[in-house]
């Protein structure tokens, strides 16, 4: 069944961040920062791959990335979903079946036994690829997947991240000649200052000290 | 939507290989065979990934999936659907929405960043786990992610693998406390010699040698 309804998209931020709150999908731990895939230490981290364990959530961010990708990629633009190891597989099978798309896969390297391949799946030459997964910070690891479906003879010119930081990033994405789309970033999960005070404010605040919205360079993410 | 057709085994195990030769995910190389993931050296290897690149025959073969395990193993009698890295994974993920239930991934090593997790996604104590795989031969990686699923505090009763070799491996599941479940093995994909000359018989005669015939044991499997 082809996903046909398509929420505001403030609508569909303000839900995902709202399940990545209701699953405790959020973490917070300024003393003991967490090592993102860039290397990069953070002390916020967010377990996009939670969303797989609620099946009315799944199926509800789904929707949200088909709609997303139907309206402002269009509706008819890929002939395949990709999903790189190991987040972007699951949901790429998943938005593959949403939209009735073949689906493969990309290892960081290629196998080393049976056909020691590295795009799983059948994909064939000028086949336009979607890239999908659950977070990307700045694109790094998102980027070595899009270089092995193009290497692989695939037109990579769009990607989706669920949950995309929204920090930086942006210049690499125009530089690598891909429009990345996606739901909800930091500034759907973190409350502004002046927000009315919901469970999440006061959630958000009790567990987030002020090097938190630093790190996130808060005002700027605001503006 | 939960799965509500339930076909006959021996028409989903004869439609599985018919769906592989279809989609030319059947390879015979005697010349030089295949390294398995156990390391065999097998003159036959089947891709099973390519099922996931044709909407339609993927979404018949979950759908066989998923009848398989309401009929043979219960309705109500898992909590949880688990895919190994790296080919379980997308299957889960589409089992998982067929069957409405929670997924979960087994990594075959803990991450190494972030929160350094084995298994990605919720999973309660307890909960009853089904581990999905595309293919196993003797169930070698499969316990690897059974194994990790039981130390996290998973209860895992049953297997599915979509294409079970059948020549070996029986004894490993039994051993292990695990019912397999499977929708065809190479006496599906295999025509038996008087079989009525079909297109698969042409194709694989033509492409087989006995020395396959052999390797496969294929007396033993027909008996």
């Amino acid at each position: 069944m082809i996903q046909t309804t398509f929420p505001d998209r403030a609508v569909m931020a303000e839900l995902l961040a709202k399940m990545l709150w209701e699953i405790k999908a959020v973490h917070f731990n300024a003393a003991q920062p967490y090592k993102l895939a860039s290397g990069m230490a953070s002390p916020v981290y967010i377990d996009c791959r939670k969303l797989l364990s609620f099946p009315r959530i799944r199926s509800t961010v789904m929707d949200f990335a088909a709609s997303t990708l139907l309206r402002d990629a269009g509706f008819e633009q890929f002939d395949c979903i990709a999903g790189g190891e190991t987040a972007g597989i699951p949901f790429a099978a998943l938005l593959a079946d949403r939209l009735g798309l073949p689906m493969i896969y990309v290892r960081k390297q290629p196998k080393g036994h049976g056909r020691n391949a590295q795009i799983e799946g059948n994909m064939p030459e000028g086949s336009r690829v979607l890239v999908i997964e659950d977070l990307t910070t700045a694109g790094g690891s998102m980027f070595k997947f899009i270089d092995a479906v193009r290497a692989a003879g695939g037109i990579v010119d769009h990607g989706i991240a669920l949950f995309f930081y929204g920090i930086f990033g942006e210049q690499r994405f125009a530089d690598g000649k891909v429009r990345l789309h996606h739901i909800a970033t930091w500034r759907n999960v973190l409350p502004s200052p002046g927000s009315r005070s919901s469970s999440t404010t006061r959630r958000c605040r009790k567990s987030s000290p002020s090097s938190m919205r630093r790190w996130l360079g808060r005002e700027r993410m605001v503006a």
